[in-house]
């Protein structure tokens, strides 16, 4: 599968209704092969984000968007998963707070960026900001497009000064999303994923829809790149944006540091 | 003085060499007058700092930069020493540390930022990330063309998202940098305030002198203005400062939030 990042990124027509959730390019067609592919992808990141740690020069940002239950969480799981703690970091976003919301929306954003060697995965972010914000009219058109600016300046700022930047957007269907919240409800174990509010948004599912394609068109660029991933099915999710990230890593052309020849004669006492 | 701001804003063609730091165009010709109008001054501003507290509205930065010995200190506390410290933030930037350097340049920065209701005094700031850094070569000019970007991208966004920005370069002459230095080096309690290092630096003189002028061209706007501050005499900085960041505070039209009617009947048990 030559350069999935290619097959998967987005198109600068974009249009977020006429992307098929559901379908599988990267498939095998035999899901127990796909697992297993999985996690053999999750590995391999692993033991690169070991050398990236190792190394100290790179920083990689991951930023995962979706609806509700697109698989958020589970991605973080299931393709970030081996990575030793060490050099890993999940940062979810929630509301902001009352001193988040008393400085600008890329304040506590700014905060969390990766540091060199580290792979830091944004579990929501400053998409946010003009997604629910926008849908609802907290904010209006003039200040969305303010906002997508500061958002394209920030990305470039970050890229120019060594962040490696990989945006994922998790493309459900309204059906699947359907599916996945009933099971939530049936499941008291997870009702705490579960906000009444969760449901009432997807009345919204169209502006979502149309929100998520004028940001994900105002801020797609080489150094910043978005990736719309089928997310229907959860292993296909898991496999596009495994290949996406492991291809981005072997970019980068990590090594170990070079070895110092002098601490081959050292003896330990 | 009408519109200090006027008098004192950076010139786009701004030549430092040009610029006389021992005059005094704001002095009354008494000294003891014109300290006692810094009091007054500073006075007012803490006045206007009190409902910026109270109305939590506004945001208001003010950057200090100037060589050593330039006052940057003492105008803290010459200028925002009346306020009290419940509003105002006073933020040295020192050499950055490993964590601040494992990011861009702006990640301490974009942290300290004010939030609503607050007046925060940048102490050096991200400035000296295109000072002494281009000075000493430790970046190029590539690398210092883009950095001014991204202050310029930066404080765009601050201004956009509702800071208010003014930035003082505190320009001293060499003949006056040297008498304080020698002073300092007289009297062992100003001794924790000299770096040998300080003194070499004064052979880059003319280097940073030009570095200055390029920043400033360069990130002077009109929502995140320079203001060069004649500061051989320290009376008249204060004078000029106090000025420039009182007209600032004016222009924002303060005004404590509405009194709640229903208050006056309140009793207290």
């Amino acid at each position: 599968m030559p350069n999935i990042r290619k097959l998967l990124r987005a198109s600068p027509n974009l249009k977020v209704a006429d992307e098929d959730a559901a379908r599988k390019p990267l498939s095998s067609g035999d899901k127990a092969a796909d697992k297993q592919l999985v996690e053999d992808l999750a590995r391999q990141i692993s033991d690169l984000q070991d050398i990236l740690y190792a190394q100290c020069k790179h920083k990689v940002l991951v930023v995962l968007q979706g609806m509700d239950t697109s698989g958020k969480d589970g991605t973080v799981r299931g393709v970030f998963g081996r990575i030793d703690p060490l050099g890993v970091r999940s940062v979810p976003f929630k509301a902001p707070t009352e001193p988040e919301k008393s400085r600008d929306f890329l304040w506590r954003i700014h905060q969390q960026v990766p540091a060199v060697g580290e792979l830091v995965i944004f579990n929501r972010s400053h998409y946010e900001d003009v997604l629910i914000t926008r849908v609802h009219d907290w904010i209006d058109e003039a200040e969305c497009k303010r906002r997508l600016a500061h958002i394209r300046d920030f990305e470039r700022m970050l890229s120019e000064t060594g962040t490696v930047i990989v945006k994922c957007f998790l493309h459900i269907s309204a059906k699947e999303q359907k599916a996945r919240l009933e099971e939530r409800i049936a499941d008291p174990n997870k009702h705490w994923k579960l906000q009444p509010d969760d449901l009432k948004e997807r009345k919204f599912w169209d502006d979502y829809q149309k929100q998520y394609e004028t940001a994900i068109r105002a801020t797609d660029a080489d150094h910043a790149p978005w990736y719309v991933v089928p997310a229907d099915s959860k292993t296909h999710r898991n496999l596009a944006i495994a290949n996406i990230v492991l291809e981005t890593l072997q970019d980068l052309k990590l090594a170990y540091p070079p070895a110092n020849p002098a601490y081959a004669d050292l003896k330990v006492d």
